[in-house]
């Protein structure tokens, strides 16, 4: 068994127990597998990366919200390339090797984009808040529940506060919080850190314990065909029904069986003023059309670098009478209704959303209607800004 | 916000809404990401792989346990290969581009080999005990734990059986499973459905309640700087050492961190008649390892394709009296100690691997040792061995 075991760990064992080398304050990103000494990090944010690809002609580093550069070929057949200084938080990257694009072997992969990416988590100077601290920690939980609405078990995380497990009797409010188009339920755990985010605000005194349900965005009606939208243009009327139908999907899914799995198999407190629901880009925009849709079921609402639904008007001030049923025609009647309306993006995203966004603060303001309005400084579409919008977010929940 | 949030979700919903086409009766594996229709497989197991590539001038399909085969090009920059029928159960690949090993964009992620791979899900005729049924769940959960042992917070996967939250008073025994090399924590619900399994065993009441405590195998100790192995030959004593340095921090984490973690956590059966430890590959060695060095821990012992420890001397005899703390010495005083010594293997495992548990197996035999050993048959070095292996080994626990 001697010389066989051997053979069958050091495959990864060799790279774990070879982990000694360092240059300059180069340090191993912490978002590394075991043992991966590459990409690295200086206190500066700079990102070193390096793969192994002799036989290729061209070799491109590419960070989906940063710097897209063509690497350098070195003559031991590695390609290497040091970026620049980027912003504090999880980037996603790809790496191009003759046009094919292809995740870093170094990297822990993330759900984002509709496949696994790389990415590179760059420290922000004294942002401890989504870190792992020494406070009681929630616990996330892996559940599948039955879903008549698409005909197939759906996987979804839930994240149990500290003490509730001990507390058998207490019940607790819940959040929804989706994530953005391309990524999946694990998205606000794996990236986003949430679990971590809610056990330090908690231990801090700053918000109350709640359940937190992360459910897949994506949904198809049972016995749906999705249709060909081969060489259809974007934007094209087929595509928009799809996207409707899907979201219409996703809005039954979440109202008639994931908040009833939840609320029969967890001790939650199951009416609309214990009931949130907040997501990011994609996740916004399904948040407003479900809530709004459904405000005997939610009564605070978060929108993270998205907001409305595919009903509301670009930026052009909406007509508030047609939008969303017009539940914000009576700026007074929706404040007594809705007891937090939250709306937020970084000033560092792309002039289209961040400006979207702007434009719907101000049309909100405009029309008198109630509601919380954050910008994230220096930060981009990415999860730095989200995870910094849950930490103002979560805080005004359920007080 | 409307051609935004068109933008924003495009990237990952065409995919999921295009995916209309089939040919013949090869179908998208059901270990693809949402919409992908590469890789395909046919009811005979042939699984075909397409990925675009137009400027490489070679392209691999490496199955870690089955063919290797180059692809062809095809005029559309596609290139693409239809195997010979797989074995059924979960195989491991990665694609060769010009010589840069990669992961199929169209297959989720499962971390084997110390870093990401791709996987294809085989289905095997007649096999549902891996499947998800409509019987009562058990929960996955995610925990941390801080190890004084390594000095870092350790992320570990609980399974919770059907009833454990209603049963507040109920208390369960614990089975400590371990991945093998390469992989982690994640291994036994990913890849290898033990949740599945153990809810369905559960349901058919041959199976009893436990809790399943999944580790990652790989450990430091506090303080542990990792020797340079570069240059190093396969095998050397500075390699040895590093092995055993790893194996005994292990050891140390599982017997003084985790254990006490678990035991305070849940409502466990904390003495030896009731806590199990299994494992596979580097796990089932680990396991033997951790077992015989701490018989008042653990009464129950497996190893799936892997058994023995360090101390093992091949499939030579071995020196009983010496090997682990001489408890094979008395056999009779073992079977009273040991309520189980569970050792398999597959048959078409390579023969180094086969013939190393066969020999480990007939040493036991010799000696006089009761053990159960099985062998799963038509299958190699891979999950499907393992899935099987827990579906035999669990209902003979806490009997």
């Amino acid at each position: 068994m001697k010389r066989l075991g051997l053979a069958i760990i050091l495959v990864a064992l060799v790279a774990g127990l070879s982990a000694a080398e360092e240059s300059g304050d180069f340090e191993p990103a912490t978002t590394n597998v075991w043992g991966a000494e590459y990409p690295r990090i200086d206190k500066a944010g700079r990102v070193e990366v390096r793969i192994k690809a002799p036989d290729a002609t061209k070799v491109r580093l590419n960070f989906w919200s940063g710097p897209k550069v063509d690497m350098q070929k070195q003559p031991d057949g590695f390609w290497t390339i040091t970026t620049e200084p980027l912003a504090p938080g999880l980037h996603y990257y790809t790496l191009s090797i003759d046009g094919v694009e292809m995740s870093d072997p170094g990297s822990h992969a993330f759900f984002g984009g509709g496949k696994y990416a790389s990415a590179v988590e760059v420290p922000e100077a004294g942002a401890d808040y989504y870190e792992i601290r020494a406070v009681p920690h929630g616990q996330v939980r892996e559940v599948w529940y039955d879903s008549k609405v698409t005909g197939a078990w759906r996987h979804a995380l839930v994240y149990l506060p500290p003490g509730y497990e001990e507390q058998t009797k207490a019940r607790y409010p819940v959040l929804y919080l989706q994530h953005g188009g391309g990524e999946n339920e694990t998205g606000w755990i794996r990236q986003g850190r949430a679990n971590f985010i809610l056990d330090n605000l908690i231990a801090d005194g700053t918000c109350k314990p709640m359940i937190v349900v992360m459910a897949y965005g994506y949904a198809r009606r049972a016995g749906y065909t999705p249709p060909d939208l081969t060489g259809k243009p974007f934007g094209s009327p087929e595509m928009m029904k799809a996207m409707q139908d899907m979201a219409a999907a996703f809005e039954d899914d979440v109202t008639q069986a994931l908040i009833p799995f939840v609320d029969a198999t967890y001790r939650t407190i199951a009416d609309r003023d214990h009931r949130a629901m907040a997501g990011l880009s994609m996740g916004g925009m399904q948040t407003f059309q479900i809530t709004l849709n459904h405000l005997d079921l939610f009564s605070y609402i978060g929108g993270f670098s998205g907001a409305g639904g595919l009903r509301m008007i670009g930026n052009q001030k909406p007509d508030w009478k047609a939008a969303h049923n017009g539940v914000f025609a009576d700026p007074a009647a929706f404040a007594k209704k809705v007891r937090l309306l939250w709306v937020g993006v970084g000033t560092d995203e792309p002039e289209r959303m961040r400006e979207g966004i702007r434009g719907f603060h101000a049309a909100l303001t405009e029309a008198g209607i109630q509601h919380v309005y954050w910008e994230s400084p220096g930060t981009d579409h990415e999860w730095q800004t989200w995870r910094r919008d849950l930490k103002d977010f979560a805080p005004r929940l359920f007080q």
